[in-house]
């Protein structure tokens, strides 16, 4: 098989130590550098976050990092001082093994909260882990499954670009957020990338990619209390620190990927059947589009709205004008699936059979918004509210 | 039957004109002071607003105001400027037949969005409206179904209060927020007083009662374009305006009144099993505490766990974490249904199978959030996620 899209100078594993009920589902990760690695990570703003953020908060941005652990079945969140210490002890766990100091581990964990890590498990899982290790494709994908929780799909995304430096390699996996379910709703995802970027700008590449896909997207709404994007980039791939354009075009290869990334999990919503798309046109501003977005796309009337094909732009006009933003409604345009419905305050005759139709045929559904306040935008992804996902967040027992 | 309840000087009729498919449920209503009274509104703060909204902003406060006009099964709203000409003339016409001038007259609409009215029909239901008018008990009820959109209940709240100056009479009818479906997202409520107050007086009465109440509740967070809460005060029951004790005692009771009718809004959401009271205690001011609750109350993940009975307090802390106010982790308590779950970051040993029996057991659920930040506290109460919600508003085709 060719394997030339894995990011040089990575090792991946995924096993199966105990935390998931089920055998067959791997719930143990790692990713490994071969050398050091420029580190940075984007973290959840939850007040009541959990202790692998607070580790990952302390240890990054880093420019000495090897390695992310990752657990699933257990978040280790809401687990006071002694959560801290099993987090730095999973850490520690796979730096003894690997013959790295403590601080050159990250971690990430999700599952059910307010449950104590089983230490015991997860240092057997840590010599496991680092004996299962492989440059492969097989081995990326098994540490992506290693990470989901109630996630129908894996999700990847893996990107190259070339820079005058030679190809530069980008790998990233994600598990989904929100409405995944009974036993949290964390959003992680790691980034891997053999591009040689200084530590300088390896935080602000994160941030800007973050701010483009997962800040982009939601569910359910619910900011979790493990969210963590993190970023290695070990710099194989090139002689040199990338700049100029070269920079800007690795930079922007990230983005893109993270965006790929981002969408796959509102699409992979518990029980979703569309995707939705919604974009905020002619805004004053970036942030006045981005609220107005956000707050069709947390509308519990649109998202069922979405689910029964049933173009309903009353309810989404009624969201949009609820938004907390200043528009002149006698400027205002809905479209649904590119369909006019509302115009300048007053309604659209259409052929609303056609719309639904179209909504029933795809698995997204494309909301665009349209104001005469400026030439801002912003574009989020959500997912439709159907049965499936009540049945599935409530037929559950603490 | 004793009818000393009712308001002095009022009467009300609630008839079926055709809005409503329907033939049995009444669509059209009327609320008829015999003199003119002090009127104040409270409206929504959608900028999508309906055209009757429009309408009564101009018309109160008031001191002239002699009737309210109220249709279920159309919103007039997103119709520009033939939904104002519309709501103007349903406001003439039942000034016509009562020989008033229409600027007497307020006008409330609520159903769905988009669609003009059929006027012939609701000139009509003026005529056959006023000729119903009534000063009974079996009148007020039947103004109050004809309100109603899809709620379950009819909802009312009656109570009298002693003054210096003799009895006074409250009667108030409301019809469901937010997950009422297919057709529109509207509270609508009308509140009757025989009391005397000054129209100086009348609009901060109705803004603060509103505020304890109305603004207190939620079923999806969808704020409609139809939201309107009006007060007429006729003063029949007092010789002279209300001054000191008195009129702190008439405006405690509106509250309460009002409190008691918005109440049953998230209990009668469409579907819900429970209605949800959250409690914040311990804030650095009412603002942050609202804030918290209201994010507590708005999380689905926190709705559908309470519709399962299961008290997945991680998810309530998570939430309230996301609330976008700071506060200090281990000062923070959670109790479900009096239960102590999680205390200064650390989860506590409860047994989760009784506390899933009281919820069971029960129509509303207690939530209680305390902080060590202040001494503020906030109350809000608002309905579970349960499939038939979903089903409800998936099911329905524009």
């Amino acid at each position: 098989m060719n394997e030339d899209w894995l990011p040089l100078g990575f090792r991946w594993s995924g096993h199966h130590c105990g935390l998931k009920s089920n055998s067959d589902k791997p719930d143990y990760s790692l990713i490994v550098s071969d050398n050091d690695a420029v580190a940075a990570g984007v973290y959840t703003q939850n007040l009541v976050c959990a202790a692998p953020v607070i580790l990952c908060r302390d240890r990054t941005p880093g420019s000495r990092t090897r390695a992310i652990v990752i657990n699933s079945g257990n978040a280790n969140a809401c687990t006071g001082s002694q959560g801290i210490n099993d987090a730095q002890k999973m850490a520690a766990d796979v730096a003894l093994e690997l013959g790295l100091e403590a601080e050159q581990v990250l971690v990430m964990s999700t599952g059910i909260i307010g449950q104590f890590l089983p230490m015991e498990k997860l240092s057997v899982a840590a010599v496991e882990g680092v004996k299962k290790l492989r440059c492969s494709s097989a081995a990326f994908y098994e540490a992506a499954n290693g990470i989901l929780t109630t996630d129908k799909d894996r999700k990847t995304a893996c990107t190259t670009v070339e820079t005058s430096q030679g190809t530069v390699r980008i790998a990233a996996m994600a598990k989904g957020a929100g409405m995944i379910g009974p036993n949290m709703a964390t959003m992680l995802a790691a980034v891997t990338t053999d591009a040689n970027l200084s530590q300088g700008d390896v935080h602000g590449i994160l941030k800007k990619a973050v701010d483009k896909s997962f800040n982009c997207i939601s569910v359910e709404g619910h900011t979790s209390t493990n969210d963590t994007v993190l970023l290695l980039a070990n710099g194989q791939a090139n002689s040199h620190p990338l700049t100029g354009n070269d920079l800007a075009g690795v930079s922007d290869m990230i983005e893109q990927t993270l965006i790929k990334l981002a969408k796959q999990i509102p699409a992979d919503g518990e029980g979703a059947t569309h995707l939705i798309e919604i974009l905020v046109k002619g805004a004053a501003s970036i942030e006045d589009a981005k609220q107005i977005a956000e707050t069709i796309g947390g509308s519990n009337l649109v998202k069922t709205c979405v689910a029964g094909n049933d173009p309903n732009w009353g309810r989404i006009a009624s969201a949009a004008g609820y938004a907390g933003i200043d528009f002149d409604i006698s400027g205002f345009k809905l479209r649904l699936n590119q369909t006019l419905l509302f115009d300048g305050g007053e309604p659209c005759s259409f052929d609303a059979a056609l719309v639904s139709k179209s909504m029933a045929e795809c698995d997204s559904v494309l909301i665009e918004v349209e104001l005469n306040e400026g030439d801002q935008q912003a574009r989020i992804w959500t997912s439709d509210l159907t049965t499936a996902y009540v049945m599935f967040n409530s037929d559950y027992h603490t």
